[in-house]
């Protein structure tokens, strides 16, 4: 997505470790207007394959679902990070290490939100390790849901999440693909 | 607004202990059909106040922020509860207790996303203490930032968050409030 990319190499900044700071309009501040552009193209992409229910995780994913969810006109549940007063009952729940926070969490969806008739987009904001959408479609399988792809904003190509993933067969569609990038701000993306 | 308090009692389950279960449209599975009634009539009460940015906390937030937004046609930037590799440098902070999830915790906003000419709709699903609030506040007074109001999806009247909030000069605008409810399920609404 052209798009995508431009306001990448524009407002995107390189840090140190591999952490590309997008935070200007994805992940603190969101450009809602870009969000909608976001979500026409994963309904472009996805539109045809009967999703009951957009799946993603908190926080940063939870806007971009939510705008694409328009889009699909369907609900959408994210996965909790934390034990909360509001979240009791049966859960599905698996174990997510996180490269952002350096930690690894449990997420859990109610049982009551996930069924094996449910066609499930995952959404989030990023995927470099993978290890959230691992997480994600863990808890989707154990709902015997179906999970027709994982739309995601931007994909760190030279980290292994995206192969893993589409080597386990889920199709993966990325807004844009870093390829590579350095702290002198040199970005570059993969051919899509 | 008739419709929230028409879906509280058709969806929401009282629970020992104060918790009002909303999970099932509001802050686990969402329903953006009615986010988007909740986002205009947000706009109907706020949208002459020149509004410039729609500020919350993650996570329960993010998803009527932004589709808010779309009215006010204004970016939204969400408070972040946890230390993260993408919020470094300069930013605000303010320390806010947890009813829900039993502790405290710091939230922040980098201070390259509020100033002082911000004209700030804060934007929440509960107001119960009124803690939440109170530490965006804190961040908007910190940034030197105008809040013209909070808009809320459930109040709980019975609880003293509105009360103080209202009585330090904050325009507060809560969708429903629940103004006494019990275990067996009865709901009573303030009238508004």
């Amino acid at each position: 997505m052209q798009l995508m990319e431009e306001r990448i190499l524009k407002d995107g900044v390189v840090r140190a470790g591999n952490v590309l700071k997008v935070d200007g309009f994805l992940n603190h501040q969101m450009d809602i207007d870009l969000f909608n552009e976001m979500g026409k193209e994963f309904f472009r992409l996805f539109g045809d394959e009967d999703v009951t229910k957009i799946v993603t995780i908190e926080a940063s994913g939870i806007g971009i679902a939510c705008i694409a969810a328009q889009y699909f006109h369907v609900p959408v549940v994210f996965a909790k990070k934390s034990e909360s007063k509001n979240l009791d009952g049966d859960i599905y729940t698996s174990s997510v290490a996180s490269f952002t926070h350096n930690k690894v969490y449990d997420i859990r969806i109610s049982k009551k939100y996930l069924n094996e008739n449910d066609r499930i987009l995952l959404i989030d904001d990023f995927l470099a390790k993978g290890n959230a959408l691992l997480g994600l479609l863990d808890i989707c399988q154990q709902a015997g849901a179906t999970v027709v792809g994982a739309g995601i904003a931007i994909e760190k190509g030279f980290q292994e999440g995206g192969q893993l993933l589409r080597k386990r067969g889920l199709r993966v569609e990325s807004l844009a693909i870093v390829e590579a990038m350095d702290a002198s701000g040199h970005i570059e993306f993969r051919p899509q």
